[in-house]
């Protein structure tokens, strides 16, 4: 584990009956990336309070420097993220003021809307208030329940909720900032390549040689092709203190690669896009 | 853990650096459930022996039925997850017979045809046929690699690629039959609804009370409209003996939160698919 290391945790049971492709891991992953950090687990998991304290004990012993939670913090019951988060770091559960002033401020806005008619502090409504002991809420610009952080050793904790447009604007305004202040000028780049008339079989010991010769470079190979039309993406990543530098290393692994698989007699063009 | 538990785990650093989206998590996890499975854990973890042999430990500890692997069975050097699972395990990772006999039968195909003009079995080929000792080859009718399986204790683990189409083809024709074998005649059945006109908070307690009345039916709120028009999915499922138990169970259930909604002056209608 790097000291740059993140791990994220997925709750909700719509992952794990398949009801929902986990597009919240593959953003956060992407976006924690870009920013310099190394994501080293994803890990989904259902919607009940021991499953979730479970895995968040397991996560802080493997000490990463960020967990990132998504999911699980709207008012409903099977909405148990904090309780969860409490029960794993054995803080108690309480209600935050700046909490409730935001989730107060939300419901007044959707009376001024007419979005409701009346507004009562309900239990389901009380519950987005409640966060672990030495937690602070995080305002979310788009949605009523507050994204969470704390910290808990070296480790700073963040819950967003798992609507993606909630957590992607909680993340924009309020984590992305914590992010880059840690990884300072660290910058992620990638690009990738596509080989045809080549296997991945042969392909392989150009890419170790490649990447013995480039030590910083990491290449990694998809086949996308059919089996009678293969294709192969070889994709290529570097992390490295400025963007010319990380650019230079890639290019430098990319042509050797390049030509090794022309001199081969595989054909080379630039990757179609993927997401 | 119930004894119809499965565990997945998506090898792939791709993953981890959000270049692509779990699909593959999704549609195990889908296919599983629709077998009468329940999935209680999706780990993505990265290319790495110690960490994949390490997620594989953990797996063992929580004792599910089924671990299912998917990604790094192919030729090249980050491929890893069969040596990751042979460390886990104990066991030695040696040529396999049976292995052998598939790997060259699909080179010799490609000769064939024309996709290659010589076939040499070179080591990235010969790492194909090395499995966990004990295992046995999947044959793959899309690809190159093929899948294993093997027992451990009371689990069974399953390891198949991470192409899409391959991991498809082997899970249908070689690992289905195993689940439904284990699963007996158990029926998963799901339906929703979608809801406008009333708030997630509002309809919290509602989806309590039928719960509540309906044990063994699963509610569950997906918010999904934007700020200004709630929209709420409410989501049924229910695992039975008979699918008509099932479908009468989640039918029950449907009919009362519906009227109960609309008793708040809440509209409901039958869900837009998703996937």
């Amino acid at each position: 584990m790097t000291t740059r290391s993140m791990e994220i945790i997925c709750v909700g049971k719509e992952l794990l009956i398949g009801k929902t492709i986990n597009i919240n891991a593959q953003w956060l992953a992407r976006r924690a990336t870009s920013l310099g950090l190394g994501v080293q687990r994803v890990t989904n998991v259902g919607d009940d309070v021991d499953e979730i304290s479970r895995v968040v004990r397991e996560v802080i012993q493997r000490h990463p420097r960020f967990l990132i939670i998504t999911g699980g913090l709207g008012p409903t019951f099977d909405d148990k993220t904090l309780e969860g988060l409490a029960k794993a770091l054995e803080r108690d559960l309480q209600m935050n003021g700046d909490a409730l002033k935001i989730v107060k401020g939300k419901y007044r806005k959707y009376l001024e809307e007419g979005q409701m008619d009346k507004f009562n502090l309900t239990p389901p409504r009380i519950k987005m208030t409640k966060l672990p002991k030495g937690a602070k809420p995080l305002f979310n610009p788009v949605g009523t329940a507050p994204g969470v952080v704390m910290k808990h050793e070296s480790i700073t904790i963040v819950a967003l909720p798992g609507v993606p447009s909630e957590m992607k604007a909680i993340f924009e305004e309020s984590v992305a900032p914590l992010l880059k202040q840690f990884a300072g000028d660290v910058t992620y780049f990638e690009t990738s390549i596509e080989a045809t008339k080549i296997m991945e079989s042969e392909a392989s010991p150009l890419i170790d040689r490649v990447m013995q010769d480039n030590p910083h470079v990491y290449i990694k190979s998809h086949p996308k092709g059919a089996e009678t039309i293969p294709r192969i993406e070889f994709h290529f990543s570097t992390t490295a203190e400025s963007s010319s530098v990380a650019r230079k290393r890639v290019g430098k692994a990319l042509v050797q690669l390049s030509e090794m698989i022309q001199r081969k007699d595989g054909k080379v063009k630039p990757a179609e896009a993927e997401n």
